[in-house]
């Protein structure tokens, strides 16, 4: 496989956008897709659409399948998109990546299988491998995801050497949400000058990223806060980008006190005025009412707000 | 959901089974009905197919589905199958357990989602009662599969007596993978008189198991210890018993020295003189060639044969 020359890399503050669900936790394209706008509108240079914080995996194949048609039918543009295609199956995250190619998305998001623990880097090269083996599209643009807190399979720096090595520019970059730095950091060191573009995970090591060399960040809570996000990036070299980022990672903080992916969808929630965004799917439970008023207060209190929503 | 009368418990021991994968990793349904009816002949009471050492997290939904037909269709009686039917997305555990039930198997084993760490028992709870709730028939048995060494994700006691409570009959019993007797004692000592079914997940504790109120083991080396493990499920009550429970033990041990489902299918692979059998699904890789060497040379010292296959 070797890459095409045609397609642009996503740069800036991504998203990786909740998925609405009726009260029987039926994907909801509409609200999906208008949320999506929002974020487009408010500064995020990209959706990563169907990853941790969008309950992805609790989604089958399909359902994710009719989601990103109708996201893209619905006027955003695909090249906007990094889906989340890994998945434990190896046929499973070849139709998904296939289909993400097809469609003409910017690039897309793999988690590692993540069933086994323990298991080799020879056996996780093997399954990225055969998943750009098998889509066999120089179009593919894969940005591997580092999610050891919850995936519990690492990605190593010696499996991106060699999967990197073997297919460089198909093989993109990284999301780090290791949520520790000394690792961005070794791997913007070691791969930044060779086509490989990393995103922290997190909106706290957005400005030490760039300053390092990385292209931007991939953040929950993009969802609720794209616009201050998008601020640092625009404005890293500037003399105000340490103000603009203690300014982000304050708000992260709040958010952080409570479960990130129903704190998301409260928040979004009482933003909106739409009660619906609180239902989460199983094995996620909605935010407490005690725990959506601290939130929702403190934030107030912070004068955070959701222009346009 | 109120369980009907009409389905026959499963007792005794059950094989995860192992699936054969061609040399560009498709399901052989052939080679895996083959193998379903040695297990059967050999003495397995039961096949706990799609489980941790079937890689059924490897394959898609669509794939299993395949696979399952064609076991019914290929004389495998339904009644003496518990196939794994959880999956992280909601969506494919209702589906693969709809299924399963309309197939007329005698019960389905499922993982909890496994994707989220640290979820609550609530959101577990909804998991398993959506599904339930969802296939809606009187038929369905459900065994809960509690492996957190793998999953990461356990099921507590107090969620078993929350799920028994709601649904006695339809939550049949559970399969413990944890490798703790301790734990697989309070299991069978809080629920083993409420119709709730525990199968140790590993034939070492089989014994201990059946004394204490157990109905079975569910267990890897099943797929090739078959015989002399039923053999202890036969005699649990003779005065050879202990004899019979320490041989099984014994052969346990030497495939527990490499990695066990490589292990498996190498050990198929050479009695069936097949070597198609060696194949995994990344992210899993074949035991190395000297791995594999000294698994059948301590097995073959210690006497042990696949015999029929």
């Amino acid at each position: 496989m070797k890459p095409g020359n045609k397609v642009k890399r996503i740069e800036g503050v991504l998203s990786p956008v909740i998925t609405p669900f009726g009260k029987d936790y039926s994907p909801d394209a509409e609200r999906f897709a208008r949320h999506c706008r929002w974020l487009l509108k408010s500064g995020c240079a990209g959706l990563a659409i169907f990853g941790t914080n969008s309950e992805a995996n609790s989604m089958s194949v399909e359902e994710k399948l009719e989601l990103l048609e109708a996201l893209i039918k619905g006027g955003v543009p695909a090249g906007t998109l990094m889906p989340g295609t890994g998945h434990n199956a190896l046929s499973d995250s070849v139709r998904m990546t296939r289909e993400a190619v097809r469609m003409g998305c910017g690039g897309v998001l793999m988690l590692p299988p993540f069933y086994y623990k323990g298991v080799s880097d020879e056996g996780l090269f093997r399954s990225f491998a055969e998943v750009i083996e098998r889509v066999g599209d120089e179009r593919l643009r894969l940005y591997l995801y580092h999610i050891p807190p919850v995936s519990n399979v690492p990605i190593t720096l010696e499996l991106i050497e060699k999967l990197l090595s073997r297919y460089p520019g198909i093989v993109a970059g990284a999301k780090d949400s290791s949520g520790d730095w000394a690792n961005t950091k070794a791997m913007l060191d070691r791969f930044k000058d060779r086509g490989f573009d990393v995103f922290p995970g997190s909106e706290v090591f957005l400005l030490d990223g760039l300053r390092d060399g990385g292209k931007g960040c991939i953040t929950a809570t993009g969802n609720v806060n794209p616009g201050p996000i998008s601020e640092v990036f625009k404005n890293w070299r500037s003399s105000e980008a340490d103000k603009l980022q203690a300014g982000i990672t304050a708000t992260r903080k709040i958010m952080q006190k409570v479960p990130m992916i129903p704190a998301l969808k409260a928040v979004t929630a009482h933003f909106a005025n739409d009660p619906q965004w609180r239902t989460v799917r199983p094995p996620l439970v909605e935010l407490a009412p005690e725990q959506e008023k601290q939130v929702i207060t403190e934030l107030k209190a912070a004068g955070f707000s959701m222009p346009g929503l």
